[in-house]
């Protein structure tokens, strides 16, 4: 089982209006509120990805890490489908990242691998291949084994790779989130010392009560052995299913930081 | 994956106060308005314990059975300690119930298992030993294959067998959450046709916000296989989640259910 569960705080992503509009007017002030606001709340890891359709990726990814490593010291997990993006990013950071991320295609491997080594940073791998969605456990099991050859030739060791299996929606494909379960189990089984790690928003895709889902898939990907979400930390009450999932899973013995959470009113 | 999850309707408990006054008084009305509310809201079984101290148990249990069967359709789930009132309010009964329980005891197994398949019925078997609660996975499938033994030898196949992995506070036991997850596990492996079905109200004993933990703790056994809960079906938030996890696990494909609930303002 699980220990602490790991939360990336995902809030300052390009693709949602607010941000991608104080990344495009350089408005760090509100980077900054959103930055400080997931520290507060909890995230171990704060995300930063800053892809907009025809901008100058690094360039913005650089100014997000200046811009959110001058409100909290909380590290950052640098987001990019962009190998040069992640390369010039990495270079400004003060804490070890996570590096988010590789997948199984070669090329992505060659261009982000060597940066996350050579900074002592850890990394998410998605078992999906460029271009194509993971259909079977199996399928991403497959891709797995690649990931974590390759990490074992660069050097990486397994405790610094968080998998992630790629949820779908339930909504489309109502056998992939049980897929992404069954893939969580054995990755755990073949490399205990590796992570899971899941973000959330696609499992709930085209479905009512979005939060709900997203919260139940948390309390079930936990009890296979998931130990990172990719999450809003200032969601109260996906605050509240983490911190119960931690005592349940045994993380938080005697729920000594579940009852103090209680007892703060941070959790309800 | 389970399939549907079980609903047993845990409200007529005669150790809960206002229950146990009812079948003193013999107050129908009440018991009647108890078992209506839980069929309304998706109880699949009823729960009907009548176990208090100095009173007539099988005398109890048979009045619960007549009165809880004039107000529903619904099967019953026979709740009790004591063998005779079992074997007393089998024979009242007009479906086939659920009788809850036997254990690893010898006495139990010989006093309660022939009704059970005298009468058609299903069977929650406890992984425990009378008077003493199992301490790890391995204790607990210890007991189950006793369990799994007896309902062979008995003629009873093992899709009547709801095991009952026995959770305990996590407030006291920190490792016994995990540890009955990994026995949910174990039982679906080594009997694919049984059932697992899971009581909550231990899990959150002496912790604050207990129906966030009995929440997550539902979410999480069904990741484990758990296909049945011992619940209060009323409690909106409960059902709620049951239903995502229904979605979530493969058994409402494409969310049919669960949609139509959250239209119709069923879980919220």
């Amino acid at each position: 089982m699980p220990g602490h569960i790991l939360i990336v705080g995902e809030r300052i992503n390009a693709t949602r209006k607010r941000i991608g509009e104080a990344i495009e007017k350089r408005d760090a002030a509100h980077i900054e509120k959103e930055a400080l606001a997931q520290a507060e709340a909890g995230a171990d890891y704060i995300d930063v990805n800053a892809g907009r359709a025809g901008a100058n990726e690094a360039e913005d990814l650089c100014w997000l890490v200046e811009v959110v490593q001058g409100a909290t010291d909380r590290p950052l997990c640098l987001d990019s489908a962009d190998p040069r993006a992640l390369a010039a990013a990495v270079e400004k950071v003060k804490r070890p990242p996570l590096v988010n991320s590789i997948n199984g295609d070669p090329a992505r491997i060659e261009g982000v691998l060597p940066l996350v080594v050579e900074h002592g940073a850890s990394v998410v791998a998605l078992t999906m291949e460029e271009g194509s969605m993971p259909e079977s456990a199996a399928d991403r099991m497959r891709i797995a084994k690649v990931l974590a050859e390759a990490a074992g030739k660069s050097g990486l060791a397994m405790s610094k790779v968080h998998f992630d299996p790629c949820v779908l929606a339930a909504s489309t494909s109502p056998g992939q989130p049980v897929a992404v379960l069954e893939t969580t189990r054995e990755i755990k089984r073949a490399w205990p010392e590796s992570h899971v790690i899941c973000g959330l928003s696609n499992v709930s895709f085209g479905m009512p009560l979005r939060g709900l889902l997203n919260r139940t898939y948390v309390a079930m990907m936990a009890a296979c052995g998931a130990d990172g979400f990719i999450l809003d930390p200032t969601d109260a009450s996906m605050r509240a299913t983490v911190a119960a999932a931690q005592v349940l899973s045994g993380a938080d013995e005697f729920g000594m930081e579940y009852i103090g959470a209680a007892r703060e009113g941070r959790i309800a």
